[in-house]
């Protein structure tokens, strides 16, 4: 193992570390009796819907701006994401004073869309089947001389998003818990990459578990096969943080070296999961941050008693759709 | 001023917090940037739905349990509760392996009475109507000699409350705030009485403010007259761990002798703080847990730009019911 390919170091994480905590939130770690009962072991529950903007994008975007220098912050930046990068970006960008654009899907949960723009950012739709994202936010970096920040495949946005990592251990050693395993929710592999790097210096024992909606598994599977990998073409989940269609070029590297395995829920675990948060944690999880819960609930992980930490890595959900998911029958 | 009518000292408070300290949680702070801009203060939210049970009551169960002589604890305990008490009580018990009958209003919150069984109390429902919890209870206890711990009329429940108070003092210090107020809901006023007991020796200047729903909000106008009131005969609130229908015989001297003030709040304002809890707390509160938020986001404080907590007391409510509250219509 070498960590010479890799895009950034333990150094960056601890650096990004410094560099956000004037802005960021020392998110909470939680235990809850019933949960620790369901899985045999304690579970310690990292919270990032206690941070900015309701997850831990605020992290990433946040190292990423604070990077700029003053003409690139005067000349603005630019994004595309489906919600929890566009929150990010737009609360960075703000307390920044950089003018930010972010555009988004039409179709994203409308509490992502209200609050990228209550936050000031200029948000621009666009239709997932017909437009591309990826050409519009790069005709309006090229037409403006904005910065285009991407919401994984970056060095500062992964070291951004590990900062979870050192804290998750921080918080874990003050309770004096080895963490054996880690599940972490992922999309384009950004929050994964970052936590790896982050544990593989701090607690090297430590195994990280990625976790992927059904469908949605291309960085599993491109694990399993060593090669790239597409998400299911026509595959759906309510996950909408997670629906990344590939591995990331900067991010699959590192998961490829650093990470133990991955597990795969469907949306009817999710769910459970989601009404598990609200019923029995008193918390609030969006679908795409309560996969590692729901893998961690329903056994997914392979059979142990040693300690585990799942990460709820966003809670920005539509409250029609967070009464839909209440309403279930399944008492 | 003297303290010698008073049930408890703050040296019963601060013992409360040694008993308790390996059983309960030490619940969270969260700050919120749209909390802040709506209040036009920086607002401290003290986060009792992360207590075990999922609400404050567990702190002056577990206190009151833990005096109980190996003899009384063979004998078990019994109480009559709205929901939360109850919950707190199972736990405890079960914690220190006493046996706990619960006497419950048979229309209380699902959740409550499922979580009361689920750990292990023997629940007895009754008709609010047309029977008394309380000669319920007392018949309990007279036949199997059990103890019965009332719900806030008990020095011990008192300090085990208050407990809160000196958690939310030191946590306020460690953010570097100074408190001008706090905001605490009210029922029985245990949770009052208990936080100011500790408020008054650990920050004096320091206002606490108690919080009732429309039509319960005999508190209120018992400090305002400084005699016994009732609620109101008839009144009905959505808020339904604090429907107590009298201050408490211990609580109420405290109060009347150290409370700055009382704010009634509507059921209105009580969904649109719910909504808020959720939409962008990213917590769960229950009606009679949402009260102090109500009060603080709809302005009911006299202004002032200096810091104030409140405290969510609880967040024991049915999927129905938040599902219903989340549904609303005012986006």
């Amino acid at each position: 193992m070498t960590s010479v390919s890799f895009a950034i170091s333990f150094q960056d994480v601890a650096g990004a570390a410094h560099a956000i905590a004037p802005f960021a939130i020392r998110t909470p770690v939680f235990e809850n009796d019933e949960l620790n009962a369901i899985c045999g072991r304690r579970v310690l529950i990292k919270f990032e819907g206690a941070q900015r903007t309701g997850s831990f994008k605020f992290r990433g975007a946040c190292n990423r701006l604070l990077r700029l220098d003053p003409v690139a912050r005067r000349a603005g930046v630019v994004a595309w994401s489906g919600g929890n990068h566009a929150q990010g970006i737009a609360a960075a960008a703000k307390m920044l004073d950089i003018p930010a654009t972010v555009v988004m899907p039409q179709d994203a949960p409308w509490v992502k869309l209200a609050n990228t723009r209550r936050l000031g950012a200029k948000v621009i739709t666009y239709d997932r089947v017909h437009e591309s994202r990826e050409a519009i936010a790069i005709a309006i970096s090229d037409s403006q001389g904005s910065t285009l920040v991407p919401s994984y495949d970056d060095p500062f946005v992964i070291a951004g998003q590990g900062t979870v990592g050192i804290e998750l251990l921080d918080q874990a050693s003050e309770l004096g818990v080895e963490l054996d395993q880690i599940l972490v929710p992922c999309g384009g592999g950004g929050l994964a990459a970052g936590v790896a790097i982050a544990v593989r210096q701090r607690s090297p024992t430590t195994e990280i578990y990625i976790v992927e909606p059904a469908g949605f598994d291309d960085t599993i599977r491109a694990l399993a096969s060593g090669q790239p990998a597409l998400a299911e073409p026509g595959a759906s989940s309510i996950c909408d943080a997670l629906l990344a269609p590939a591995p990331g070029r900067l991010t699959f590297p590192i998961n490829n070296a650093l990470i133990a395995g991955g597990l795969i829920v469907t949306d009817e675990m999710v769910i459970k999961a989601i009404r598990f948060t609200v019923l029995s944690l008193k918390l609030v999880a969006e679908p795409g941050g309560a996969v590692a819960l729901a893998a961690a609930m329903h056994g997914l992980l392979p059979r142990n008693e040693r300690p585990c930490a799942v990460i709820i890595s966003g809670s920005n959900i539509d409250p029609a759709n967070l009464s839909y998911i209440l309403s279930a029958q399944d008492r």
